[in-house]
């Protein structure tokens, strides 16, 4: 049995996600579904985006990942289908791979092929029509360019990183996780350049953080700490408690770190 | 394998759902178990059979269908299983299926035989003891005349549709998506029924919609527009934004249209 | 194919259930993967254990329970494997497992055999990187003592009951259902003995209700009422109404049960 996996904005009250999986197993039976997640806020591509990053590298070669995060549906924003990391990739071109771009050995196409589509395509839901039967071909062994023409000048998004400036290295919060730790745009290579753990200091809301810890045990409650977190970027976290309300930080917030202790 | 699917009020929170499965493959391992939505609203019968509408005709022929949405448990309301439309369906018998019982062609039963049931049945919770051990069986090939004595007076809600009124066309929100999408009781052959989708006027909370949209992509941005929407009825939609807080519209509210553009 | 659940305060969020069933399906592609909630609120292993204790015997002898609800990760908290009632359990050693201590017959060893981890192991998600791949070893057949060393010294929650006091029995509401039903510490055993269900007397939150029902339907519509629940335990609910909010009451509020109708 092949894998595909699913990532949506559409939440789980709404049958959607359930009908895309009737539209994949009426073409392919012996498939695993699994869900990444369906609760993307709506239209927020980037965060997909993330979601996708972390996960996709635990999952087993020649798995299909599906992702529906799509406010253009019905325009003229293509859909397509890539190849990359030994992986299979369904979903709309506007930037949700962008992860996938940087490194060689990406193949993708526009998925124009209607054998590979339902035969009745809905102005506002491809997920079911166009994205959720190309996957379900993809994962019973379909050539990815069986499904459409080669597409060269995939979407990027503008991604999340770090800078130097003046001698700091200045990233921002990513994301809050459901426990309220603050996982940043700062990567664990980059934390380690700056030196020992010990010997860096973070600055986050005003509150500085000296030294990052190996784990959440390090810190005592209450108390803010850093830590490179399981998705090997630089996490803000609380001990026993909420980093997001005990801070009062949000997505977006900077974040900015340097070799040493002085403040 | 074949597959059932389970949509019911329980929520995510508490471990219904998964308690369910487990008795389903304790007596068929051999089935793909698909949600559809457990996130009905607490006994809302109307929404789950909404729900069930929209979903089931995406699904192979002889799925399974498995929906609790049972504010009678315990009382004497009966337990059912249907054939129809090529797929089956198990549940109370309490409105859930009223969108099956216009076509001909279906055939159901009471769930009286215990030998479907799990032996002792408690007086909360027929979703595990007696609708996921009779969608099982029915999954591995039982007969459905097995289950018990046919039934032919299946319980029916009233079910929104839309009705002509002084040249108008008058229906109402029967439902509001993920996305703050209104989705209404007025069906698309009704809709084309009017005329030109360009020459159709919508009028929800005192504003007017000229024009049926083939995209969202028609209407500019913050713009309220109207279109045949995924499950082949009129939706209102904002574009880029959420209908339901810009228009101020919840489920129930009256929706008109009319051919032409007058006001 | 085998079964094993997955039980998490992770919540559906973030892609981190999505990604210990690709870590999981990397290493045992035969096996049906099961959540039964991840919706525990953060760090309440008591909640969690309860969760599990609920389902855990309405699924098949041989499936495999996963369940993280997981303060103490990255710290020297022991990460364990169980046997008990046929099944078997992976987690963390905190006490989620308390319920299946009292019986005979429960062997036990600690997760130390690296060929049975991921071979890179984080120091904040021990789901993905430890228990998701011992669980999906186990449903493979590996033999729990290739697992670790034996151990003989769980960590056991304080267990909440019901004590006699003064004639009566007190116990407490250890959970609030998604329909706002309170599910009490006592069992149905214990209301058993204090003699015929129409003769015993429960009092909560300053209201008293004479009898315990057979079903919902034998109380009239918005009168709280007590009956013994799907998990055979006392549940007190209000017909078609949610009792928490009619009722004011929040877990751990106490109730107290005696046999007769004097008040």
């Amino acid at each position: 049995m092949t894998i595909i996996t699913l990532t949506t904005d559409f939440g789980l009250s709404d049958p959607f996600v359930g009908t895309m999986k009737g539209v994949i197993l009426g073409i392919n039976r012996y498939v695993h579904l699994v869900d990444l997640t369906h609760e993307i806020a709506p239209h927020d591509i980037l965060e997909g985006a993330l979601a996708l990053e972390a996960a996709v590298p635990f999952f087993p070669p020649g798995s299909v990942h599906l992702a529906v995060v799509d406010p253009g549906v019905g325009s003229r924003r293509r859909a397509v289908a890539l190849a990359a990391q030994g992986q299979l990739f369904v979903g709309p071109d506007n930037g949700l791979f962008t992860f996938l771009l940087g490194a060689p050995g990406v193949s993708a196409v526009a998925l124009e092929n209607p054998a590979y589509a339902l035969p009745r395509i809905s102005q506002t839901f491809h997920g079911r029509d166009r994205f959720a039967p190309a996957a379900a071909h993809l994962s019973r062994g379909a050539p990815l360019p069986d499904l459409g023409p080669p597409v060269t000048d995939l979407v990027q998004l503008a991604w999340p990183g770090a800078r130097l400036e003046a001698g700091s290295l200045v990233g921002e919060v990513i994301h809050v996780d459901r426990f309220g730790n603050l996982v940043t745009s700062v990567r664990a290579e980059e934390v380690e350049a700056l030196g020992p753990p010990d010997a860096v200091t973070v600055a986050v809301a005003g509150r500085m953080i000296r030294g990052v810890s190996r784990s959440y045990a390090d810190r005592p409650a209450g108390e803010p700490g850093a830590i490179v977190g399981s998705s090997q970027r630089l996490e803000v976290f609380v001990r026993e408690a909420n980093a997001r309300t005990a801070l009062g930080v949000e997505r977006g917030a900077p974040v900015r770190l340097w070799k040493g202790t002085r403040l």
